[in-house]
């Protein structure tokens, strides 16, 4: 499917791309290729893959290659649009890697967290349209992608489902997850949905409002394509100026607090209560797995 | 109904419960026994019933009584959660008790506006869980009662309302009324609902989101029930921090400008205009009923 | 239709009311008579019809005058409420008026947005009620009125379309279009539509909630008359403490930065880039019209 891909040196911008009938892939960051950026059909648009498998966990290489990836792309004046979606089956994103939270050091925690932050702020501020084609399960930190982008378009399928479970895990979403989940859902849905932990299949994540559209998983990608031509009939500084206006006070919250915001996770996570929990959920993944 | 039923000193933490076959029933209080605290078929949860007939008007002595009552459950570790209902037919609450607000002096006034204030922190900040039982109409305070629980069920009678409807009697809803309607049903429902001081019957309520279920009459407790049971599978510590997060900031409103929202409330309940209205209103209550 | 019409100097509170079987009609302000003032047949209702042919453009003028004659029912306690309709077919009003942010100076801008500013704080924070009979397409600055309103009823014509278009026309709404719009159809509905510059045809205006009743043409006044029969059973006073508690703070937002607002507006509309394209804009429409 991808002919002419190869690793990028990430300070060198790239400049291969689909030419005449053959596409080309470009992948930037390293040389497991958690990332994929393919250009679609529609010129100005890349699609961008993710490629964590088993359940696109979100390790630290893989929130850092998203972040190099995504700045790129912002950076590229030849994009105007992203689709986000999953080159793993059945799964979006399983959200945060739990190995990445447990029986570490608090300055891995710190750069793990700050990881993240930086995802969300530059996907939630993005100057670029964002859609995410979500072609299967889309948890907790995954979830928090999709909400960051402009548009959400999940597959019909009732064993895919969409939410932020992390009560059921005994943690805590950070506020800025709960205030993207707020300006999505409102103020009581997010409340019951974030207290219960609740993960949404198809039907039910509509009419809460979490995702946009449901449609036929077999046409996710081309709906994502012509949603993405709607928004780009739109002239992007107009747009983006608007979606700044929307957005900005939201972000705000978390730059003016990010050091607070950390220094809670690392307190909160090393709890002994915490690490006994998260380890025990890991030994049972493991198991199952086994 | 109640066996072994009696007045416990305050300070005494209770132990008596249900044991065998046998329902107990315990009552914090006064002797009036205005509010009854009943333990469920589920561990760990209570029955909180409303008994100040005919219409569960919020007296003085019962808003103590209830701020008594939540504050014993909120620190006996025993239990996770309360279920919210009425001990009197067809009413949940009629809200504020007029009496309490017509000719008397400031220091009055002042003490039951606390109260109110105090109640309203107390429940939307509960770290149990609260669910309301709504087996009659819902109104006024009543209503806000409703609105600091995590989850609301109606019984289905086209003759129960659900609502605000100060402006009807010439008052207006004090800030964080609003502020806990506008969490719950956004702001232009809100909007027109305060204005109009609409009170809602089941479909209406169910639709605009004032409540969460509407169920047959003679199952509102067993749902309240199975809704707490979906509740209490949630680690309590992480569900009560995610609860907080929502809310805090609206509590913090109140909180921040107690004194200021007192002198607000007295200032207008004080005027001419305003105390002609609630006589002219409690004298023609007392003529209906005669 | 109307009878015993004329001018009547501003500072002159005029008198001349329905009497009998006849009508009369009042205009306040200029000799074009933008504003017409009719009583309605409900007493202390005012119907104004905005009669700016041909397609009801917030010219300087007609801004001032709309101002004007709003003070003027504001301030006079014969009225308790306004019906805002359109006298120009098929459109309730197509928004700002391009020819005023065309190649004129900035003191012009300045008077010019001061006037729309003036225009939205008086609609937003008025004590009157306030209900749009929307007949015809409602677009831009023209929404914003009927946003501002306590109610809004649309005529039932696929051709009619309601919304916020500037970013069609590489334009960025002011924040408080935004904010007024968020209060309406909440945060989610809002980035959508205004990122989008989308115009909804009446179902979906229904739906998303930018208007609350559609119905068919020949009963929009009819409708707007019996809604406002609802709206004033309800006491003046406490009606508009009411409604001051629920709009006052998003009205702060704007008073707050009027200065660094209009500025802001300026610097936006004096950039050549933007200038060109309202040229253009213009001269599409002034050929359309050839």
């Amino acid at each position: 499917m991808f002919t002419g891909a190869r690793r990028l040196v990430a300070a060198v911008r790239c400049t291969e791309w689909a030419t005449g009938g053959k596409v080309s892939a470009r992948r930037f960051g390293s040389q497991r290729q958690l990332v994929m950026v393919e250009p679609s059909p529609t010129a100005g648009v890349a699609v961008l893959k993710l490629k964590n498998p088993p359940v696109n966990s979100l390790s630290l290489e893989f929130l850092t290659e998203l972040n190099i990836n995504l700045e790129k792309l912002e950076n590229d004046k030849t994009f105007r649009g992203i689709i986000i979606t999953s080159d793993c089956p059945r799964i979006f994103s399983a959200g945060l890697d739990l190995k990445e939270l447990c029986g570490k050091n608090p300055a891995h925690y710190t750069e793990y967290y700050k990881a993240l932050q930086n995802l969300w702020l530059r996907l939630y501020l993005s100057n670029l349209v964002l859609i995410s084609a979500i072609n299967g399960s889309c948890i907790a930190a995954g979830c928090l992608i999709s909400l960051a982008c402009d548009y959400r378009i999940l597959a019909d399928n009732p064993k895919y489902v969409i939410g932020m479970n992390e009560t059921r895990l005994g943690l805590v979403a950070p506020f800025w997850f709960k205030d993207n989940l707020v300006n999505t859902i409102g103020h009581r849905a997010s409340e019951r949905a974030l207290q219960l932990g609740l993960l949404f299949p198809p039907a039910e994540a509509l009419q809460v409002g979490i995702v946009d559209k449901v449609v036929p998983e077999d046409q996710v990608q081309s709906t994502a394509l012509s949603v993405m031509a709607q928004w780009l009939a739109v002239q992007d500084h107009a747009r983006h100026l608007t979606k700044n206006m929307m957005r900005k006070s939201t972000a705000d919250l978390l730059v003016k607090q990010r050091d607070a915001d950390i220094q809670n996770f690392i307190s909160f996570l090393s709890r002994d209560s915490i690490q006994k929990s998260l380890q025990m959920y890991l030994a049972k993944l493991t198991q199952n797995k086994g």
